[in-house]
């Protein structure tokens, strides 16, 4: 196999262990950061390897995965339950399921999508375990289903912010992990909601998520709005693109004392004036995934209407479209979530 | 007056205002503020300006200075009430007393020491509001007393940082503040306190002011010496250097999770890896100042002794011996804080 390069081919069928079902992938949705890792795959595991040599991993740290092995990715699915390995006490077959996206073994935990042995949701066929897979309620669709990873992320990354209800939001970015977090900020009462995007599809979906306020920044920067709109209170900000110079760009912007909530996952080296967020007594708090309640929070949200995801799903692909698909996303204005839907 | 450049003058007396006291200085501290305005004020002023466009100023912002009239800087002060205007109801004429280095009339808020009208404490004789000032307890030497404010930024620093008594600390840099947060830090319990400086003299402050476990971080990762003498407590990094390099090695030493408080004032571009940041979910709080109340404990601790600074004190000018002083504050080895006592 080719590093860094995505194919599509026969794998042997993964087999249960104790505590395991083998599942059938019914919806997986295909995440940014499975395009950074094929652009970036390469510096990615270097600097894994950098950061280890101070912070030696943990047991529970996912055990890594090595660049000259296949990995089959894909971490936000929907699965129906075919067969049950030893020792299950939650699923039974048939159940449709989602689970975070991790395996656990006498070797460890593996996150799945990120694994050279638990093969990710872009296989048919996938393995989870019994206790971290969440039936799916209220007959909802697998499609949707498939969205609660996504929207978890933004369930988390708006917890972690300390956003208060009485708060205003500015969300820079309304790519997938943007819109989860604006659904998330409505589902909580957050008003106003000021988003900005260069693109007017992402703005138009932005709005149908919930933004109160969306805006071009090249034609109204984010915080002129908020202050047109509100500008009284308290504003967190929401730094959802993930790509050089937005940093400096929020601690420009931004208020005294405004946290920055920095959830878009910029891979390349950034430039920020220090000062600028001394002054400003600034806060910057970088948030990555989710806690098992947040999934499970997101699930049920999901399912029960509190919030209404559809919009995001833009496009559904087989397997054999994969490559099709990750290319397709490389031009933002068409898309949000492509799911692969086997 | 030429720009930016430090000289000895005579100026006019100062004249109080209602609920304003002249005061005669008995002492007062240079700060790396004053240090760093004189070698980089014209790209502060210019920041200042860029800011402002997006962030007018509030009502309680400091009236801005103006770098083509005089400034007496000094914000460290202890002083002796000389003379009341009309209307103070705290102050006595003999009162010795310390103040936030800030003033208030009509005219709105003034940063004593950053500000065209009011005169810092490198002046003789300086007017404080009488709601501010501090009677100093416990007849305090009016050289420690005059400490309080850069000890107050150690303790605002502590206080922001979130730290709890049974955390762990870092601190990266062992200048006044970082000294300051240190004795704080061991006011608090906190242990172990583990500091890195380049410079034996300021290691060897560093073990006065308490620190439990101090490292030249070219010998030994302070990190590491963390992980060797506890490793197993949350730990809090304090940012005291300012320096470019300092934010990338603070996320990249940081275990997962960890709060690194920015209390260095870098005003150079610095360069992070956002994905560090991501990966650890890691938080910067970027601090500067105090309140009111921490102002006022920073001065109890001290008169109470609570904390000892007497250490931190490396030399003593007269007002004439202030630009010799400047200079011999770029050899950082040398020297803590040196005094001014007219």
């Amino acid at each position: 196999m080719r590093r860094w390069a995505l194919n599509v081919d026969d794998v042997p069928e993964p087999v249960p262990q104790s505590g395991q079902a083998l599942t059938r992938v019914l919806a997986c949705g295909i995440c940014g950061s499975d395009l950074h890792l094929l652009q970036h795959g390469e510096e990615s595991l270097a600097l894994r390897d950098e950061l280890a040599a101070e912070n030696p991993p943990g047991p529970l740290d996912p055990v890594p995965f090595e660049a000259d092995q296949p990995t089959i990715m894909g971490h936000e699915f929907c699965c129906e339950v075919v067969e049950l390995g030893p020792g299950c006490e939650n699923l039974a077959e048939g159940d449709i399921v989602v689970s975070m996206p991790a395996a656990f073994d006498a070797a460890g935990v593996h996150a799945i999508g990120f694994s050279n042995l638990y093969p990710g949701g872009y296989a048919e066929r996938i393995v989870l375990n019994d206790l971290l897979a969440l039936k799916v309620p209220n007959r909802l669709e697998p499609r949707l289903a498939a969205l609660t990873e996504p929207f978890a992320v933004g369930v988390h990354a708006v917890a972690k912010s300390g956003i208060r209800s009485d708060d205003a939001a500015i969300v820079l970015g309304c790519g997938p992990i943007g819109l989860a977090v604006i659904a998330d900020l409505k589902q909580r009462g957050v008003s106003p909601v000021v988003a900005a995007d260069l693109s007017p599809g992402r703005r138009a979906l932005a709005e149908r998520l919930g933004a109160d306020e969306v805006v071009d920044p090249t034609v109204e920067p984010a915080i002129v709005a908020w202050r047109r709109v509100d500008g009284t209170r308290p504003v967190v900000i929401f730094e959802a693109v993930g790509v050089p110079g937005m940093l400096d760009a929020c601690m420009r912007m931004a208020p005294k004392g405004t946290r920055i909530t920095v959830v878009g996952a910029c891979l390349e080296a950034d430039t920020v004036r220090p000062i600028i967020g001394i002054g400003k007594e600034l806060s910057l708090q970088f948030v990555l995934g989710y806690e098992p309640h947040e999934f499970a929070a997101a699930l049920m949200a999901i399912a029960e209407g509190k919030v209404d995801l559809e919009p995001m799903i833009t496009g559904s692909v087989t397997v054999d479209g994969v490559p099709q698909a990750f290319a397709d996303l490389g031009h933002p204005d068409a898309h949000a979530k492509i799911l692969v839907q086997p």
